[in-house]
């Protein structure tokens, strides 16, 4: 294996099959791994390690990661029942399956708080990693793939650290990392970032060599997934925010070429994020989560300048153009670890625009980020708390109406309540945008009712209202909670 | 008026009555105000604008303070009709009556959200401020009294300032204050701030004296309340934290000195805070909003050697002793902007352990904090998010009944969500304690149910969990959404 990949030449010795470095999970363990988004998350030895419990040996873990990551991982290693627990964040088909029934024990965290629990060991002892790399420096640090989120944290905590070297995961990729750590409290400095371009650290995860047990090498590709086009709804949706963000920006009260920019994960976020590039304005920056396909279109219609995430999620059939093309990327784009890209301190300090995606939300602008019906978790809150509290504005969208138009998006109260009502600033769907900012209870109520709202539902929502009002002592926040969950169920 | 308050000499023709001052705030205008809990707020100018719409005058205002203010701004004001919009906080009978009745509309606010809200222009223009002060320096700079809030963001942006000098506020708290502006983004710089005691800004807020329209002297004392003595739940609670802290510090996982204390406002949080005067930390130092009796009572013991706030909050039968032994605090003691104090960027990077009130707390671990029965407003959220949020670990107390034992406040669903899940770490009753860091819905609602539920509510919870996991597809959050409200209800 003398590719170069490994510039520490005493690491070589470590060079060993998936299988044998899986030997090094034992049962009971908490293991962390790398990824975020189905990018950068290791393969071969979950695989392994899911065959073990496939072929019987009973093994049980605590997983923690960076974010989401992908089947090889999440999926394979909920089908052969190695997951205990799980931390902080997942999108896996499995793995939600059984979160639901109750076979995995899942804790739903902003993205944000993972890294200082890991550092401040809320999460007791991390026994191994597990990290996906395109190389190893001359000082055993190690170059990340596709994504950073918490790697070089469980690095630093881990008593032992196994490498997937995927050679699927172009070593061109060297240079967009940027990694800087933070020291616990009471000794945690500022961190120097200002803007979303500033280089403020290494470009490996530094790493003592001699806690590399293993390195295996790999060449299974990033489970990405296709994006839907734009479709009708998204545009709509796109074009109230670029029509709000044009009267802000008008009206004074944000700067010429706006703030930089958030957007959540998935297809849909993706969609909205890409409307932009109809867009009047000019060198914009990205300072979010995962750069998305949308992200390479602004950079190529020339709407965004520079974007900053700590993972890159191109789907399958954008990989290859972004590779050939990856010279045109390569000045405008930087990784992060998920401490900094989700940092509240950023966040706060550069004015983030934040735009994430809701499940529903109700007439007081309170949001529903995580579960379906209240209790069907989906996926769970990732960073979008973290960027919602400490934008400069926080704006959420999601289409007005769900199954078909059977079930209205927005109701008297959500079932479960990610965002409160202080947080939310802006709401969106295809049918109109509300500014709630300013706003009382019931004003916003009445905005979003007329704004917002699907012309089927919206006389239900009022008769709601009006109930609500009736029968509550207060106005301030009326509600009936005798019927208030008997209607707009999606159960 | 020679009395010395007054350097910069210029402005001695500024000096008018109350009445005239208040005839610069006309019908319709946005007018902000100095005060944070019922301190450093203006009361004679305030007092002689509810007298011109007592005397017939058709005058209504929006009002934007720091947090809570005394009567005779909030009460009087609301009693006389003049108030039609509040922002962000408030604590006072008359207007939570008016909020309630819907007379006022009132945005219940983050506060560390409000004096960017000022700068970005959410709020529109401020027409006025009136900020209550001991003095003006030479170049008009102001010199705040016992809190300082929004006061000087809200002069930076104001048309006009009036300054109502207190004489009933001693002189000698000169020097006490540190005021440090932030710019908007792009522009915005790191805060200076590494520990508690740094001194970043001026003992003054910086003013051009020409838009000073009015000075007016007044003599009302502050109307802060005095504070219940330590009974006996909250000295249950005290240990209970005192215990869990000591454990954190014995597992490794917080510093030998803690990390700096924030502590929510009011008679209860006061309680709570001072009985930490009979545990065994040293050297402790607090990082809040207010200061209360209970920190002298901390510095007193020498348990605490510096205490950070925005607001300083001295009950009526402790502020003689205090002014007294003033030599005693003055070194230890600092009053910030709330835009420093609250910031997250300051309580992430010193990892403040916060500690705040809840109403009641639902069995997944979900804080109302301010609606009774989901529909009363009482108070508002004020700082506690922004603490919870960012700090090294979230702590909320209440105790385990309200209305004399006949309700729990531990229910299945909160009536109002102020603080998720995802931001709740420890829960405290006078029952006992439960730690939910990593556990899932599920544990957690065990957990809360058997350590702090009181021993009369502790079946009916658990019969209300059964039932869910019986009637919900879903056991990862299971509810029965139709009884949820139906039990456990207060109104």
């Amino acid at each position: 294996m003398l590719d170069g990949r490994i510039r520490c030449k005493t690491l070589n010795q470590k060079i060993m099959t998936a299988e044998k470095a899986a030997e090094l999970i034992k049962d009971g363990m908490t293991v962390g791994a790398s990824g975020f988004t189905p990018a950068g998350y290791p393969k071969a030895v979950p695989l392994a390690l899911a065959q073990r419990a496939g072929d019987g040996e009973d093994i049980k873990i605590t997983l923690i990661t960076g974010a989401s990551v992908g089947d090889e991982l999440d999926g394979a290693l909920t089908r052969s029942g190695v997951i205990a627990r799980r931390y902080p964040y997942q999108t896996n088909a499995s793995m939600r399956d059984a979160i639901n029934n109750g076979s995995i024990k899942y804790s739903d965290m902003h993205l944000s708080h993972v890294p200082q629990w890991i550092k401040y060991g809320f999460f007791g002892k991390i026994d191994v990693v597990i990290v996906e790399a395109i190389g190893i420096t001359e000082n055993g640090g190690i170059i990340p793939s596709t994504s950073i989120g918490n790697s070089n944290v469980l690095v630093e905590m881990a008593d032992m650290v196994i490498v997937e070297l995927n050679t699927s995961q172009p070593v061109t990729l060297e240079g967009i990392h940027d990694i800087y750590s933070l020291d616990n409290p009471p000794n945690r400095k500022a961190i120097p970032i200002f803007k979303p371009d500033d280089r403020i650290g290494t470009t490996y995860i530094p790493c003592n060599p001699e806690k590399i047990k293993a390195i295996v090498y790999t060449d299974i590709i990033d489970k990405t997934r296709d994006v839907t086009l734009i479709d009708d709804d998204s545009r709509k949706i796109s074009n109230h925010i670029i029509k709000f963000l044009y009267d802000e920006k008008t009206a004074g009260r944000i700067p010429e070429k706006l703030l930089p920019l958030q957007s959540g994960v998935g297809s849909v976020a993706n969609a909205i994020l890409g409307g932009l590039c109809e867009c009047d304005f000019k060198n914009l920056t990205i300072y979010s989560e995962v750069l998305q396909d949308s992200v390479l279109d602004l950079i190529d219609a020339g709407k965004v300048d520079f974007a900053s995430a700590t993972s890159l999620t191109i789907s399958p059939s954008r990989l290859d153009d972004f590779y050939r093309n990856f010279g045109k990327y390569r000045d405008k784009i930087i990784l992060r670890p998920q401490e900094i890209s989700n940092n509240p301190e950023v966040i706060r300090r550069l004015g983030v625009i934040a735009m994430n995606t809701a499940i529903e939300f109700d007439i007081y602008g309170n949001v529903n980020s995580t579960n379906i019906g209240g209790t069907r978790m989906m996926n769970g809150i990732g960073g979008s708390g973290d960027f919602t509290r400490n934008g400069y504005i926080s704006i959420f969208t999601t289409v007005s109406t769900a199954k078909d138009g059977k079930i209205s998006s927005i109701v008297p109260f959500v079932r479960h309540v990610d965002h409160t009502e202080h947080d939310v600033q802006v709401v969106v769907t295809e049918q109109g945008l509300a500014d709630l900012r300013g706003l009382n209870p019931s004003e916003r109520a009445d905005l979003i009712i007329e704004n917002c709202v699907h012309p089927d539902f919206k006389n239900q929502l009022r008769e709601y209202v009006e109930r609500a009002i009736r029968t509550s002592k207060f106005v301030h926040t009326p509600h009936d909670f005798e019927t208030v969950f008997l209607e707009f169920s999606d159960d």
